[in-house]
């Protein structure tokens, strides 16, 4: 595992080479640590903060940008790369330390690019574009939000421009690494094009099915406050550790925080469905659970932090998927449920709560869809986000655009922009480059499972029991610890012994939905 | 009323001064602006961070507090203050940019005096002690907390140092000197002797009367959910704007948050007596409403700050004492109570509401104190500091010596440090110098009030029918929105036309309960 950064001590290492990488990793500490006040910031500004603090906080979060884009941009900081770097056997390998240095050297050379007073502009724009776009979601109103998003769309295609488009690319690449290092659109692309046919082969047999599992859970009406105490002990029972860490409420789920020892997720309650509040609640505990995970003696360097949104996805998809709709699960979550809510949930067989969980019904709404319509969801933004960022498509054709691909690849109407374009927060927030990591974490979490399941025997078994332990410990081990020490593709390869590819995922899904409609 | 910060112009001003004010301002308001990112983080530190988060938030809160620091002793703003200095027509008078540069000059000069080291450690400190006597507190286990208190003792009598004692003062003065400016010991004993002396008159007669009023509500259990309803109702009827703020459960109710539109007050709740959680919203509603109060346009510059934590005190005990403890707001309290808790309440008489209210009784613990014996609390605590800052008195010693003056100055016997000198947030928060401001804030607020019933003709005739707005328009066109122009001894005499005294409160108090209890 190579030494923890911070007690560096070596033979072979010169004093000056180990000089400056105690003074990278100080720095590289104290601006995480700057960065991190934002994360309790933006948590509250979505859970707590009174509506009125909304202009006041975006000058915070502007303010706070700033000084940690200084702090990242600082010379000492290039001055201690570069006299690592010179130290060519310390810089060789896949040490914690060469890893950190590299990582280091990529965030520092992104970082220059970007001019301050983009950096605050970006934060404060995003922090009220994120508040303008949830009253107009409320209001159903387009209007409103399309001067944000247009300014937002501006500050991101200049933000691409600094950053540098990469040669034969787009400026969507240049975005994109942000958040999945050494992912592109025509990568994306490749990924995409194949899987969306064999979705839509998969989608309509079962559309077409006259058998379809039964949705009748999914209509019982359960209270909000019994279901708020029966989602917690699930994400206990999973792993999610209440001592460093929280559930709250929010428009949009997500999963935040600051450390590894504070991490805060957030959940929303529906009366008439608890496997909403269910399903996101495993999805931000999978979320939640990889920045628990990270090692803590690393914390404040690249490697602990979590390597990319993809990754981040497949914990989350994993946990929401794979182990949360599956056969065994229910057979524990099932009676648990009963013994809860007692006649409210009375009378439900197993095939009833399975079924529930997994019927599939293309919709409207990204974060209501079952596993097979997702990625549809997920490749319309793509192609409108790719089209925005390169100038092709004018905000104010985003409903009309929008609206046709729904048609197209879901087969739906959509009714208004509430539940068209103006669902999803992340253009609100500035994230442009975000949304395929959803798909491809998607894909990973089939292949890590795929892995998990080869090396932890009755690993699926175990499920019935309540038995979480072994997955939660084994994926600590394959991926949280590692954080940035390896790139995505190569963590894939470690972990799996293969590139990221859609076959288990696609075995994986037509595996378990094809029986369920009787196919 | 002068012109507001930041649009400055004048035909008489030079354009230097213009400049350097413009400059001088900015970086003020920067400052606060990242201090105020630390007052949320304090916030969340009490009423929402997982335990397992204090190690992290308290290196948040030292970089903050280090940052800030750096902010404030910026040789650029001595030079900005100075050029401003320059110009006597400038700085004459009490205009609103003269007040902000005499302030700003005193801030500065204050935070030279300490080394950016001890502000920081300060800043860790304070964060973990807080958090290492809350649990000593509960586990009542002084030994736990006493580390951290020889610490802190330790911490803030080399900042008395560093700040330096004023002649002819000593310690502690250095201290109060942030938290109420132009407070000294010597001043406040001159206050403290003669108060004590009539209060324990008042106390011993109102112990021996052979009427008392009745306490049968205040052993009333009325469910907490509905309490939280209740009181919400009231605050928001008082004028605390919850566009602008918030309120929550914390173990100790304060009032944070870091700008006028965004608030954060806790309360805290027991089955067992509503005008707990009541009289301390109420409390809490008073800071609050001097913070939603203050001059919006000169947010971030000390004329939009409060000026003491003596004269915010007032505003706190004003609602909680002269308003929420009075005859003719339980005329309108007690019938809005029995439509709203329904049975439970039924059957109480105004006459029981409104002496459950004032029931006078010693006890150990100063936040559930009433009004008689609420100061000699904070006398004890004021000795006890002032001997800790001066060294005559060891940490180690700190329980005897409590309990000692609770026997002589209360007649009570402590039971334990829980309910003795653990009870108290402050001194873990590393805050010395500050217990005496809940005395004098509470001598200012019979003394503001009496003015209010001069000014505003049938005031508390309008509390029976739920009228408040005329007050709080009073207190803010009075004392709000003046924030740091005049100093608290200037505001007093600006407000009521004297100084501060004890008769107003004396008055009002043996007016109030000598009749309570047949005297």
């Amino acid at each position: 595992m190579g030494m923890t950064p911070g007690t560096l001590q070596s033979t072979t290492t010169s004093t000056s080479t180990i000089t400056a990488y105690s003074a990278l990793i100080q720095r590289a500490r104290e601006a995480q640590l700057l960065g991190s006040t934002g994360h309790i910031l933006s948590w509250d500004q979505e859970t707590m903060m009174p509506p009125g603090g909304i202009d006041h906080r975006s000058q915070q979060m502007g303010l706070l940008a700033r000084l940690h884009h200084q702090m990242l941009t600082d010379p000492a900081i290039a001055e201690a790369i570069a006299e690592c770097e010179s130290d060519r056997g310390f810089c060789e390998g896949d040490s914690i330390e060469s890893a950190n240095v590299r990582e280091l050297r990529k965030d520092f050379d992104r970082a220059t690019k970007l001019p301050p007073r983009l950096v605050s502009e970006l934060a404060e724009v995003s922090g009220k574009g994120q508040h303008e776009w949830a009253g107009a979601r409320s209001a159903n109103d387009f209007a409103r939000f399309r001067p944000w998003l247009e300014r937002l769309v501006h500050l991101n295609r200049e933000k691409a421009a600094c950053l540098g488009v990469p040669q034969g690319g787009e400026p969507w690449d240049a975005l994109a690494e942000t958040f999945e290092p050494g992912c592109t659109a025509a990568t994306v692309v490749k990924v995409f094009t194949p899987l969306r046919e064999r979705l839509r082969v998969l989608i309509g047999e079962l559309m077409s099915s006259s058998h379809k599992p039964s949705n009748r859970f999914n209509e019982t009406k359960l209270p909000v406050d019994a279901q708020a105490q029966f989602v917690r002990m699930v994400v206990e029972s999973i792993g999610f550790d209440f001592e460093r860490g929280r559930l709250d409420t929010s428009t949009h789920p997500f999963c935040g925080g600051s450390h590894c020892d504070d991490v805060r997720m957030t959940t929303r309650y529906t009366e008439s469905c608890l496997n909403d509040a269910l399903g996101s609640s495993m999805h931000e505990a999978g979320h939640g659970m990889y920045e628990q995970g990270l090692l803590r003696s690393a914390i404040g360097t690249p490697v602990g932090e979590a390597v990319s949104l993809g990754i981040h996805e497949s914990q989350s998809r994993l946990w929401e998927n794979q182990v949360g709709r599956s056969n065994t699960f229910w057979k524990w979550c099932g009676p648990q449920l009963q013994r809860h809510f007692g006649a409210c949930a009375a009378g439900f067989t197993h095939d009833e709560f399975y079924g529930a969980a997994n019927v599939v019904e293309p919709g409207f709404i990204r974060v209501d869809a079952d596993e097979a319509t997702y990625n549809m969801h997920v490749m319309v933004r793509f192609e409108l986000e790719r089209l925005l960022m390169s100038g092709a498509l004018d905000p104010k054709d985003l409903p009309g655009e929008w609206n046709r691909r729904y048609k197209e690849y879901l087969g739906v109407n959509v009714p208004d922009d509430r539940r068209g374009c103006l669902q999803d927060v992340h253009w609100s927030m500035g994230a442009f480059g975000y949304f395929p990591t959803y798909t491809l974490g998607t894909l990973y979490s089939a292949q890590f499972f795929d892995s998990a399941t080869r090396a932890i025997g009755g690993l699926e078994a175990g499920f019935a029991l309540g038995e979480f332990a072994p997955l939660r410990a084994w994926l600590n081990s394959q991926i949280h610890a590692h954080g940035r020490r390896y790139s995505p593709s190569a963590l894939c390869l470690r972990v799996t012994g293969s590139e990221l590819s859609s076959e288990p995922y696609l075995k994986y899904l037509e595996g378990k939905l094809r029986p369920l409609y009787s196919l």
